[in-house]
């Protein structure tokens, strides 16, 4: 499926504003307003002015939240997205509802107990974030990440993805079965989406964030077999069958 | 979601001509001309002439299949379709491929081979056809069966269905995971079905078919809430106010 750009110019503006860029403008405002995430339950909750806002909303980390106070803007992320930022950009803090600040081994164990498919799900999220895709929440198609190649404004999302544990299929139980790979496979046809399937080996057993780093990540995607499509084509035969018997 | 009938007419149509009628007119023609059915594998075939090929084609039992032969026609059903017609109906023989006829606990036995999950997705097929639906593998949208109200040409089908075996649920594992079933859900929803989730509980474990008696089915269906359409009608209560102040 080929990425499908919203109107005219949008490609050209996307290859003249590169993802990287964008998340390295969003580094550096974080680090600059020392940035603190407060810890609520499975999301984190971060204060942001008028260039942060911008960036989260550039970049897509989080989504805002409206508050009474009018005079501030919250955003909020999922773990996922904090802990990047936190443990990949090292540009933002999470505090506790104490105020303490968390190191990133009490950040890795609350999400982990906040969420126990964390690892695996955090693994394929900064995998694709890594390679510069922009990562939303899958929820409304049953997925966990919807990826996108540069800003949703300019471009389509390209891949409904699935972060499964390559060990223990228990923790996450997708494509288990052959009509559930059906069903999915039917579901990203019809939203113009390619299924892409993060195989994420955990072989390591560390209790640190480290461990990370000895994951790897195996990418499939799934896609449907177009018979028709695979056939040698009947306009171009028919011509050189013309040519033939001229 | 309402029964979406095709063209005007149609359901009038459909109401002077019930469907349990067609299935005793098929059931007359396949005791007239004691039918046989050949096992093959996962499927049972059956020689068909003009008057038992329309009659297939109208109560959408199996797939007419094209042979050599011009003058024979065949029909190609699955075995929860033709253990219905062996079993529930009594109009139809199994015979091997050494011609021998087979029993129904041999047949029952020669199912549960070939697909393990066959009483569970039996259970669910006959339970359907007893109501008087009309039963289609939903092989396409990854669910066990898709069911229509009237004949397919006069109205679209209205439930994808799920046949999950409500002790064991290893055996299908489907909608075991919240992912999966925002998935389903999501593809019903643009494919215009409701989703069906029939629990089968297969509480007897008799080896012969007579358990399924003892089989109970819940039936469930699975929807979107959309929190607009919960909301008071934003314009009727416009005209209230208006009212009140009038």
């Amino acid at each position: 499926m080929k990425p499908r750009w919203k109107g005219k110019g949008s490609e050209a503006k996307a290859s003249a504003d590169p993802m990287s860029k964008i998340v390295s403008q969003l580094h550096s405002s974080l680090i600059r307003s020392v940035a603190r995430g407060l810890l609520l339950s499975r999301n984190v909750l971060i204060e942001a002015d008028a260039e942060l806002s911008y960036l989260f909303n550039r970049t897509r980390f989080g989504r805002s939240r409206i508050t009474s106070q009018e005079e501030k803007q919250w955003f909020q992320l999922d773990m996922e997205e904090a802990f990047y930022l936190c443990f990949s950009l090292e540009c933002l803090k999470g505090i506790g509802k104490d105020g303490s600040i968390k190191s990133n081994k009490e950040l890795w164990e609350y999400s982990k107990s906040e969420k126990p498919a964390f690892p695996i799900s955090y693994k394929a999220y900064s995998h694709l974030r890594h390679k510069n895709w922009v990562v939303r929440s899958g929820l409304q198609y049953g997925v966990d990440f919807i990826a996108y190649r540069h800003l949703p404004a300019l471009i389509h999302s390209e891949y409904a993805v699935l972060a499964l544990s390559k060990g223990d299929n228990e923790l996450n139980g997708r494509l288990r079965v052959w009509s559930d790979v059906h069903c999915t496979v039917r579901l990203c046809g019809s939203v113009a989406k390619t299924l892409l399937v993060l195989f994420v080996d955990s072989n390591s057993q560390g209790t640190s964030s480290s461990c990370l780093e000895h994951y790897t990540v195996e990418e499939e995607t799934i896609t449907r077999w177009n018979p028709e499509q695979s056939r040698e084509d009947q306009t171009s035969l028919r011509n050189q069958t013309n040519l033939g018997t001229i």
